[in-house]
């Protein structure tokens, strides 16, 4: 067993995935998942969801030990809070209402079965403070040697068409929604500190050097995506959205080569560099019309422009839109 | 590297996911997966999928390297059916059509691109056998020390309340559809003979031994469900209905105690011992009402008695209905 996790749960009695069995681990977690309103919930080959404008929006995305998640940094709650917020955030991206989850979880055997409860805990908070009326409609357990979580959203649109990254149009207003540069901050400051000196992910050095408790740690831990601001965005006429995953630069160079412009950054805004380039805040990227109010949380930070020679500048120099690759920059190491 | 990938996939010349990199991974599978209908495919943080009638179904399951599959044993295409043709299966078990799919999927990075692009061709060719007009509307690519895939299935009941594992009644006829036993007959015998002398799967033992060409081993690698027969099922009035995944008894016993009745096989009936405990054959078991015609490849196995002692029972005898545990029993073996 990875000894870390007690360091999260406490002493687990040696009471494992392996040694409970699926029914009882399936029985001790779903209760504490939030149940939403579904036509039919889990306990089903399958679950049944309403779409009353007859479609509904679909995401998925699989978060993995090592890659994804460090359990010297993140606990068990931190991880299922992150896997709910970032596919809510992926549906209130196309301007749609969260309307449910499903989660596919593998642990290895001598996971503790509190390990997978604080998960639980971790994906009902965040659906109760991201998208309160969403639930978890359905899921599977496996068992891995790697802990894997691949969680799938959806999202109903209410009428409206959805908001895609390719309508942007020049002269729009270019605006963001939620936070910049804290996720980014507060993971430079645990590979920074929370490490052992082989350069290891540690716990005690997480804790012991006070990056256990900074404010933009708990931001990397826990992502707040604001989701509301998705289908309001839609509802007051956004021509193109994007969930911001990959920090403003690497996202609003999608955007802008979806909809064939280049998007100018205001150069006296007030992004500094790690709004620029921090992954990880789950906000939302859009693009209204001149003259519309934005809504909700959104606030300016440029235009649209014709395209030039690059997808995204500042005062008139170009800004990279290139970053992470999962496949190309995992250095395989987990702890 | 695995170097049994390349018994499958021939020789690689080290092109992996990791030299190549997210997006030329992405291009060179996704023009390998069924494109099917969707009102928007991937691309944008979510697809959007139509839902006539205002309600879809909805199903998950992970296969992960190791308790579910063996490189030794089945090839990445024949993981990429069976990944497939699993969830059409539980999407068909409602009584609906399938409509769509997204699949997460993580692979080491030292995994050959050619690994990934013949899992693909795998998911494809079962779309397209067992389920034409659905396709992969979206998905994840990850990284990930234990090759893992994630498949999400959508369905359309088209009109039709869902058909749920709780609503058999006394007197219903108990039908089958689907190839019962093929799938663990082709296990036991990959067990037995597609091992090295310390019991691990082998690819030379495998081929020796002329399990490869069994075709009871091509059912274990890529099972067939009817997927036909759920929503044919559906239309004739089918009482309750599930997929066969563990096996007709444990399957069997976890309808019988949804719908609070007693199943009873018939004594005299055609289903032997592998029929009836084998799993992974992914064929239907339905009640439907006395007198009802059998549609599509279903026969009758039995009837709906009043709730008695067992769950399941033949000739008078408890059948028992319980089976493999992925938590419990798995013993953490992979190859």
């Amino acid at each position: 067993m990875d000894a870390t996790y007690e360091a999260w749960t406490g002493p687990t009695a040696g009471d494992t995935v392996g040694t409970a069995g699926e029914l009882a681990v399936l029985d001790r977690i779903v209760r504490r998942l939030p149940a939403g309103a579904p036509l039919l919930g889990p306990g089903d080959d399958c679950a049944v969801v309403a779409a009353p404008d007859g479609r509904f929006v679909v995401t998925t995305d699989m978060m993995v030990h090592g890659p994804d998640f460090r359990w010297a940094w993140s606990s068990p709650a931190d991880v299922g809070w992150k896997a709910a917020a970032t596919n809510l955030s992926d549906v209130a991206a196309m301007g749609a209402v969260p309307t449910g989850l499903v989660i596919a979880l593998a642990a290895p055997q001598d996971t503790p079965v509190a390990v997978l409860e604080s998960f639980a805990d971790g994906v009902r908070e965040a659906v109760t403070a991201l998208s309160p009326g969403c639930g978890v409609v359905g899921g599977d357990l496996s068992t891995s040697a790697t802990f894997t979580v691949s969680v799938t959203a959806f999202g109903d649109l209410g009428g409206r068409p959805p908001v895609l990254r390719s309508g942007a149009r020049v002269g729009d207003v270019l605006a963001v929604s939620g936070e910049l540069g804290r996720a980014a901050r507060g993971l430079a400051r645990l590979f920074r500190e929370g490490v052992d000196p082989q350069g290891e992910p540690s716990r005690a050095t997480t804790v012991a050097s006070g990056a256990d408790t900074d404010p933009d740690v708990a931001r990397q831990r826990r992502p707040v995506p604001p989701i509301a601001d998705g289908p309001a965005a839609a509802a007051a006429g956004a021509t193109a959205m994007l969930d911001l995953s990959d920090g403003l630069a690497i996202d609003a160079g999608r955007l802008a080569r979806a909809s064939r412009v280049t998007l100018e950054l205001d150069a006296d805004g007030p992004l500094d560099e790690s709004a620029v380039h921090g992954g990880e805040d789950h906000g939302l990227l859009a693009t209204f019309p001149p003259g519309v109010a934005l809504p909700g949380g959104f606030r300016r930070v440029g235009v649209v422009v014709d395209h030039g020679a690059a997808d995204l500048v500042r005062g008139g120099a170009p800004v990279p839109t290139t970053g992470w690759d999962p496949y190309a920059d995992w250095d395989g190491a987990a702890g």
